[in-house]
């Protein structure tokens, strides 16, 4: 009985794994369709987030049928709960993904507005956090989940940076643009919402391992 | 034992309703302080949400402690759980009312750009639906629940309209209007995603009380 809940609890983690990696995947490809102007990809993106569903359903299943059947204690019960929060942010940043991809959609039969610089950067800050978030739960690692938590701000001046620069120089000075810059914005600010649920993932971890508050209280993070 | 643990559970009920009032009180109050160009509404909203982030936290430790303590089966258990999502739901419908009103701070001090009319009947319907997903929880109320999810596609709509109108009456027709009608842009926005928010709590609702899927999975309502 105790081995197969273990057993058990290994699968639930290698299907967050999974997730964590389903979700990354739909970050850069809806990125990459942006940079290629890849209507296709795009739509691949939209398309693949019904498996990302169905996967985040099977493990939210699985959390509640192992509550349920092997009633764990404390800290068992605390990585099974904290896997159900993960499962739900990773399932929120593949849908994030999909409405990066549907701006694309908006943006590939236009004229080019201006070369991607910080958007390619802020996606690969999402990216690189998300796959720390989930490193960190896979390890226990208390270290590198506040290092996901403190990226966020980075995250944050780079989405103010590219809104400033799309309504000041842009939007503001040529108004033929606003369509376009309005959803190459959009795609600033659902990237920087990717960071947003995966500093949630990454003060789960902390709050996993330690049992101590961060979420709310970043200024308790030292 | 029983008794003690079904008093527990009505706790966690009311927890649970108060954290719903406090995140309708705090759409209503950013969209007011947008009305009435209040900075002081604004900046209460921005204050108060330290509170809805305490008593989240309180609810979540309150669920995970009951299920700990009393290993309950599956209705109570299915029941606990879902009350942890609609909690996390709930804190981050809050969040968006703080959004709403860092963009009424921006917006204060600046010429009014249109009179407001689609952004209150959207913050209406979001309020709305917030009040019936709690109502359908606290009732069981299946039919209820599927109503707010059938809403969305309303808030969809309108706030696709809210959009279209400033990018093509104003950003387009006047450059100089730009970072206001991205700021009302934006509050549509936040305003949309807390209707999906609550979307999210009726199919966890209608998934408590039928056992039935329907997240992800909208063709199969009716």
């Amino acid at each position: 009985m105790e081995r197969h809940f273990d057993e058990e609890l290994e699968t639930l983690y290698k299907d967050i794994l999974k997730m964590g990696v389903m979700a990354q995947e739909a970050i850069f490809k809806s990125i990459e369709a942006l940079k290629n102007r890849d209507k296709h990809g795009a739509q691949e993106v939209i398309n693949t987030d019904s498996k990302i569903d169905n996967l985040e359903l099977l493990i939210d299943e699985k959390c509640i049928d192992l509550i349920a059947r092997h009633q764990p204690m404390a800290k068992d019960l605390r990585f099974i709960t904290t896997g159900m929060k993960i499962n739900a942010e990773l399932e929120r940043i593949a849908d994030l993904a999909v409405d990066i991809s549907q701006r694309v959609l908006e943006l590939v039969d236009k004229p080019i507005l201006k070369p991607l610089i910080d958007i390619p950067k802020l996606s690969v800050i999402a990216q690189n956090m998300v796959h720390d978030a989930i490193d960190a739960f896979v390890k226990k690692d208390v270290d590198l989940a506040k290092k996901v938590v403190l990226s966020d701000s980075e995250a944050d001046k780079l989405r103010d940076l590219v809104q400033d620069e799309l309504i000041n120089d842009y939007m503001a000075k040529d108004p033929s643009t606003a369509p376009r810059a309005v959803a190459l914005l959009l795609i600033a600010r659902h990237l920087e919402r990717i960071c947003d649920h995966t500093t949630n993932i990454a003060e789960d971890v902390i709050y996993m391992v330690q049992g101590k508050v961060i979420k709310h209280h970043l200024e308790k993070l030292d």
